[in-house]
């Protein structure tokens, strides 16, 4: 039994935090996992709209009490964590309420005279390991959206618990494990039990939200298996927002002060923090958004000792590339606080790779035709303009959109609704499955399958596929 | 400029055809490819259908033509090479229709007070390279369902040439190019070329049909570059089929009938071959099957020199493992002749890769419960009960569900309909992309990826998210 700490960011201290798992730990939790995998596959969408919406309510009543838990390992503050913890709550009750509605089963009935009868549908794909991420401890943790939409598809769940918020993780595990069926969700802590989590065989896919290198590292542990699994990893990005000359003129102060509140929010500690600007040259959103920033002066702690140091190394090295400093202000006392920081740069090249806290970029440009092509993949892409008539605002947001998942205007990237509408992932390398989501309706299918059953009679048929439609959900029915 | 030839698989001849493809060939087509790009994806629907019924036409005004051809190259014959051109343009007519039905656009329309409009569509990811088939020169040639679907979903479409049919390939490609915007279908041949055009960073996802060692070699080399794109690659597998105990007593003679008319058809070149029967101990399958090979004596020939001794080989090494031979019949005389075969086993441990070519294995099981776990991820399985009423059906379906795309019941794999309950993939390593298909409907999606617009005015929304639904496509309308 390797120890384990949780730690106080706000003042470094720590307490002692659930030990890390063995590795038979793991293997328990796996195999409860696979002996869980029929029943929850068999479960009805009602059964597991039920477990989610349990879920939700041991969450509602426990909201304060677990704010105030990860509040001590964390320190993001009562009011975001308790929203949170909230909004947890309610994506777990939208998932119940996509299970029900079963169009995700894709269910097809395809029939017609002398050819073969098909009928398909989407299968769970068995075991799931959701890695956590640091930074949403509620929407991204142990009961974040990986859990719930697996869940929701018919994957038992196996949640490797960040080390940013151990003893959180063990509460929510521990309120929620009695509302799933047996062996349908397990929780292991430590960074070997991850490894070997990834490695089992019984591991059917892998579901991570975090940096880059966490990500790919897992994908390609992933890649080297003997039967290869897909790895779903949601990975922080630089979410370029572009300011068009109308946009500049007509609403400088505005987008300044916008950018600031998104880019320092959560002390920047966001997958979609807009980490780069691009203002036309000649304007003067450098010197607003450094006043801005100075009149904002957000204060907070980094997530994890590891985390403010790679932030203080990472504004360094934006330095050192050749950033300057526009504006940077006072952080908190003590603990592992940062100074929120706006650069200027003269050229993109050097600083599209995201740096993760309360820092952000300003570039000036003449010709978007040479600036927008050196982009790389994000998840969000924002486009300011001057109002519905802005005749920049068009090809803006189609050159955006060949390069994020979500592209919005006059708004900014950070804030992810949870809905049929999301789409939250975007172009490799924001993340390892470009084609799918990890929030919405839509993030169920990446725990299914199709299968297809041809002329395979009722009694062998699964419930969606009956005649008699016993789960009661949409099917294409086409006759040939 | 290589020179290239083409070989007669019924006497080895050769004659000259199309040069492999330089260098700065596949950069050109690939330009062509990545110029194109928007004007296909802004193609409405209705107008990417026209493009597909138009090469529908083209194939069948020269249906006989084109067959001879083919024959030439791969000598199946003119019955099974008529039959397949006329499904290949029945094939493109099927993705006319389901591209002009739009729900593969997946359009949500999310609105609601106080809260961001989010709207959500497909699409699509931009070039793609395709790799044919040695054995469909049509199904899964320069005019296959991999390009069928790419075209459909709005993807340029760049074929490189199974040296197989360089010929036929050089054909479909004049005879389809016109039909189709410039730069929207290139073709290329070589090795060489196939991977250079895998690493140009202008190509945004890779579709093969082929061997296991060809796929993954893709996959790999797709792995490797910067920007890493999904490769599909659908390969040939094992696809066991499963005879109950009643199924072995009421039907072992169409069974076995069945069996060698399914391993042998197309001179077992399908990448659907059913490999391996189970069947129950104490039954005579294995003599009723080594009868009815003796009796069908198929005779044909490989489609390449290479194919021919790796089938050679292939069942050397099933022999020199412990397989014994049941019956083999007489090859064809001359050229790239092969002795169809039937072998029997008494564990199939050692016997789990697919031997291209017409053999197959037939092996008894007292214990299903200790074989079916054993069974490595398939295109395709299949069940031959004694009737409705065989209590062991359902059991077997479900189990085979879980390593098969598609599951059968008293029919064979050989044979892909295509429809919109069509499901032809499989859990690895019978794909590289399990979740998805390489025929019916579901095709497109390979193509495709979500982008949400969140707050994005009308003028600057793509049609099929404008509120006067210009393409007129099937939308989830929400309300929050």
């Amino acid at each position: 039994m390797t120890e384990a700490w949780s730690f106080d960011p706000r003042t470094g201290r720590s307490v002692p935090a659930p030990a890390e798992s063995a590795p038979d730990e793991v293997d328990t939790a796996v195999a409860a996992a696979a002996a869980a995998a029929p029943a929850v596959a068999a479960a009805s969408p009602q059964e597991r709209a039920g477990w989610l919406e349990a879920i939700a309510d041991a969450l509602d009543a426990n909201r304060t009490e677990l704010a105030a838990l990860a509040d001590e390992e964390v320190a993001l503050g009562m009011p975001r964590l308790t929203g949170e913890a909230q909004r947890a709550a309610a994506a777990f009750r939208f998932y119940a309420g996509v299970a029900r509605e079963g169009s995700w089963l894709e269910a097809v009935i395809e029939t017609g005279p002398g050819r073969p009868e098909l009928r398909k549908v989407q299968v769970p794909l068995g075991p799931v390991a959701v890695f956590g991420a640091s930074n949403f401890p509620f929407g991204f943790g142990v009961l974040g959206h990986d859990t719930a939409t697996a869940l929701a598809a018919g994957c038992p769940v196996v949640v490797k618990a960040h080390p940013a918020h151990p003893r959180l993780s063990a509460a929510l595990f521990a309120l929620a494990a009695p509302a799933a069926p047996p062996g349908a969700l397990s929780l292991i802590a430590g960074y070997d039990a991850g490894r070997r989590l990834v490695d089992h065989p019984a591991i059917s896919a892998v579901a991570f939200t975090g940096s880059q290198q966490g990500g790919l590292a897992l994908w390609r542990q992933a890649a080297a298996r003997e039967r290869v699994i897909p790895v779903y990893a949601e990975m922080g990005t630089v979410n370029a927002v572009v300011v068009t000359a109308r946009g500049a003129a007509r609403r400088a102060d505005e987008i300044a002060a916008g950018f600031v509140a998104s880019f320092t929010q959560g002390m920047g500690q966001f997958c979609t923090k807009p980490g780069l600007l691009l203002v036309p040259a000649g304007s003067d959103l450098e010197s607003r958004v450094a006043r801005a920033l100075t009149d904002a002066a957000p204060q907070g702690w980094m997530l994890t000792e590891r985390i403010a140091a790679s932030y203080a190394s990472g504004v360094a090295s934006l330095r050192a590339a050749g950033a300057r400093v526009l504006a940077t202000t006072a952080p908190a006392d003590g603990g592992w606080a940062a100074a929120p920081t706006v650069l200027g740069v003269d050229a993109i090249g050097p600083f599209l790779e995201e740096c993760f806290g309360p820092v952000a970029l300003v570039a000036s440009y003449t010709d978007l035709a040479e600036v927008l092509p050196q982009l790389p993949g994000s998840l969000a892409a924002a486009v300011h303009g001057g109002g519905p008539d802005d005749p920049e605002v068009p090809g803006l947001v189609a050159a955006l959109s060949g390069i994020a998942g979500r592209v919005i205007v006059d708004g900014w990237p950070t804030g992810v609704v949870v809905g049929w509408g999301q789409q939250h992932g975007g172009p490799w390398p924001a993340t390892t499955a470009p084609q799918h989501t990890s929030v919405g309706a839509g993030a169920l299918r990446r725990f299914l399958r199709p299968v297809t059953y041809q002329d395979v009679p009722a009694a062998a048929l699964p419930p969606a596929l009956r005649d008699d439609n016993p789960w009661g959900v949409p099917r294409r029915e086409v006759r040939g």
